[in-house]
């Protein structure tokens, strides 16, 4: 086979030896075939078998050992194994998961409720007394200009302020080449909007956040799941296939730390993403809601950083990191700028001036950095903690992610769980959980949940998750 | 003729004297046909002849005298005679006007700019000082709660509030009927989703709000231009006629003081509006937004008040009487509210809390009705000097409209003049106005342009319709 072919060849061999590992074929501790021997056996480059095994190294499956070669990691005892890489369906669909979310969505107001539901950011680790500080001093001093209709593009300040820090994800913006929007939700509503039409195929990550479902849903698109890698995010190979089966309009993927799964495409596998659906003019949507609540010690960079045609529409928000309530995001929609911020004006004139400002200010001077390292640690120790848990008191075979950022965790369970039904049974002791089949179009992932993991931990949460694993054995027997 | 079958007839009976007015066959101060004898002269009742006078009198064309009878009214010297009632094309269009309507939208910030162009409201008639006292306040005591998501049908204190006051325009909701929305545009965009698919019709007045045309134009929908008289708004036999030869999926008219136009359908129409529709089953999209800016001595009803089955879905903000940089709207969807909150969920998930919470303090006891007391007699007289320096500086042959509500003037040029070129030649003398073809998706009324009344008068404001009057001239030459 001939690697200028099937660039994402390293990938499939990187994918079979990740089974392999799986099957015990290659335990824990055990060297794996040197990049010599696996070079010849898969008739491959010696850089092709290199780069499967630093895609490996990113996925935590095997570690090089100097003078050494390769070996499949030791797990850390307390946790669960990894999910493996999805399988969804080959076909586009029409979504309906609505109802089920509504219902979600209805339970953050609850304080009744363990948030383990929605994905909502723990308010405990909002810089609130400071946003605070920062609203009041604005609305005290605001005047006429400030109390007008802002122009359709979003406060001028705050767009600097933004096109300021996106040189950390990799980004070289001016302030004009963004929209503000209300929330992420608007961004990727305008941009889809801006690509697509009813009628059209979108290509989504398979698990994927059942919001990007719903807006497909609404808007009369179609989604086409495409297989997704635990830890580094969107499968090439099948995008590639996808891509030449169907005519996908565009695609939306959570790049870093995905929702649900928390998984993170590797930069270097980025930079592929981009050049593949450059080749075919494909629009990629990057959502990176949680690019900046990273555990590691660098800032993974973003898709559109790569991205030489304009064709990378980046969205995001303030949402997951300062405060859900002020409803500020942002796109840098690329070549179709004028078209998101024309679909801006028609869909909701302008955004809120009041919490643009006060974004505006705690990003220019307001602490935010000093809040963000705060709040990384945090999530990064709530995250380990909930899947320690998880692993203590959820049925064998339970399998957890290990997300290097955000604050959600895939629970896989055994085959036999339902989560419907889990999801009935902890909502009636006041827990709330997202059932997996909301997560893909074709309702797969019936044994799956997503957790959030943004609240401190607390004794109360951790009675939750035993009780959630009592549930889980119960409904395992059934 | 008989009236049952056609229920608009006294509608058509009105126009025709009308015109005899327009037409000075019945000069100023003489009697027109007595009821018997049009009655006679017409074959139809005695009633319909007394309900066509009552709609002439709503017009301001006739008096009645006591014991003598009915008299064409002596026009105000200074004004120019009012514009006809509109006569659209009677298809329905795919809609174009958006980068003239975002030029036009981003004069707003321009502070060198005379603004006439966009329908905003002059900061000095907001109660700044009160809301930014109320936003500082609850800014310094906001608390983890009110930094999270807010559920996707709004701030429950601020719909209690809302459902409160609605009593005044004949309405009795309570606050789980309706949904909090980002400005009356984002209503209408929800409610237009909730009701009509892609390449459906949609009715509109004619002249209609750009906006709502923009909106139309961004579903991919189609807009249908109705027959609006400029006094007493949507003509209901033109819309009988219409919605009898084409598939309308719903109606979307402003039905108190109605933009462009200022016209207000009268509560008793508006109440045949409503049944008209219901005997099809056609939704009204209601947007009531300048209804609060009565200049009269009642507040003119909503259709919705007369809604029987759920059909009204009306929409509304605060964005005109209090802070449009605050962005909140509302809708009272009826018995598509499920569906509508569904939207609202996929389209911006919530609303800032912060500012919703501002607004339902104004509501409850910050000093709205005072307020709004106070903002009537000033869009009242403002209207009216504008309406006067018009008469006195345009060209012969203009017409002006008579709003009774709202900050808005129609004002019908000769044929000549080309708006257009009006507002290119306005805006290098930095003035902005509105050209009359945003209005229309046939892009009618050429010879019109809207004018924004809401900047308290000024010897500038003065000076910068005499240039326009100026001009019109010269572009009536041309």
């Amino acid at each position: 086979m001939n690697p200028q072919l099937d660039p994402y060849l390293y990938e499939q061999i990187a994918n079979k030896i990740a089974i392999l590992i799986e099957k015990k074929t290659f335990r824990p501790g055990e060297k794996v075939p040197s990049v010599r021997r696996l070079s010849l056996q898969e008739k491959v480059s010696i850089s092709t078998v290199l780069q499967a095994y630093v895609l490996l190294e990113d996925r935590g499956l095997i570690e090089a050992r100097p003078q050494s070669g390769y070996y499949v990691r030791l797990q850390r005892r307390s946790l669960p194994p990894e999910p493996a890489i999805s399988s969804p369906s080959l076909s586009a669909t029409s979504v309906n998961v609505s109802e089920l979310v509504a219902s979600i969505h209805d339970t953050i107001a609850r304080r009744d409720i363990v948030p383990f539901g929605a994905a909502t950011p723990s308010p405990e680790l909002l810089p609130i007394r400071k946003l605070n500080r920062i609203l009041a001093g604005i609305a005290r001093d605001s005047d006429g200009e400030e109390h007008s209709y802002g122009i359709a593009q979003g406060s001028e300040e705050l767009r600097h302020q933004i096109a300021r820090r996106a040189v950390d994800f990799g980004c070289t913006f001016s302030g004009d080449d963004l929209v503000i929007t209300f929330g992420c939700t608007e961004a990727i509503n305008l941009c889809l909007r801006a690509v697509a039409q009813p009628g059209d195929t979108i290509a989504v990550e398979s698990p994927t956040y059942y919001g990007f479902l719903q807006i497909i849903e609404s808007l009369n698109m179609k989604a086409l799941e495409i297989a997704t890698h635990p830890r580094d995010g969107i499968c090439l190979e099948a995008l590639d296939s996808a891509i030449t089966k169907n005519t996908v309009k565009a695609c939306l993927f959570a790049t870093n730390f995905n929702n649900p799964l928390g998984s993170c495409i590797p930069d270097a596998k980025k930079k592929q993403l981009v050049d593949l659906l450059a080749r075919r003019q494909i629009p990629l949507i990057e959502d990176d809601i949680y690019g900046e609540i990273y555990f590691g010690t660098d800032r993974p960079k973003v898709c559109k950083a790569f991205d030489k045609h304009g064709l990378v529409m980046l969205c995001s928000s303030f949402s997951k990191s300062l405060s859900p309530a002020y409803r500020v995001g942002w796109s840098a929609p690329g070549r179709f700028k004028d078209e998101v911020r024309r679909l801006k004006l028609m869909n909701t004139l302008s955004c809120v001036l009041p919490t643009q400002i006060t974004i505006a200010e705690m990003l220019r001077g307001g602490g935010y950095d000093h809040h963000m390292r705060r709040i990384r640690k945090a999530y990064a120790s709530q995250v380990q903690n909930m899947a320690e848990a998880v692993g203590q008191y959820f049925p064998r075979g339970t399998r957890v992610t290990r997300p290097q950022g955000g604050f959600v965790l895939w629970v896989e369970m055994p085959p036999a769980v339902d989560s419907l039904e889990l999801y009935r049974k902890a909502l009636q002791s006041k827990i709330s959980i997202a059932p997996g089949s909301l997560f893909s179009p074709k309702q797969q992932y019936r044994n799956c949940i997503r957790m959030n993991c943004a609240h401190p931990w607390s004794e109360k949460i951790h009675a939750a998750i035993a009780t959630l694993g009592r549930f889980a054995h119960e409904c395992a027997v059934l």
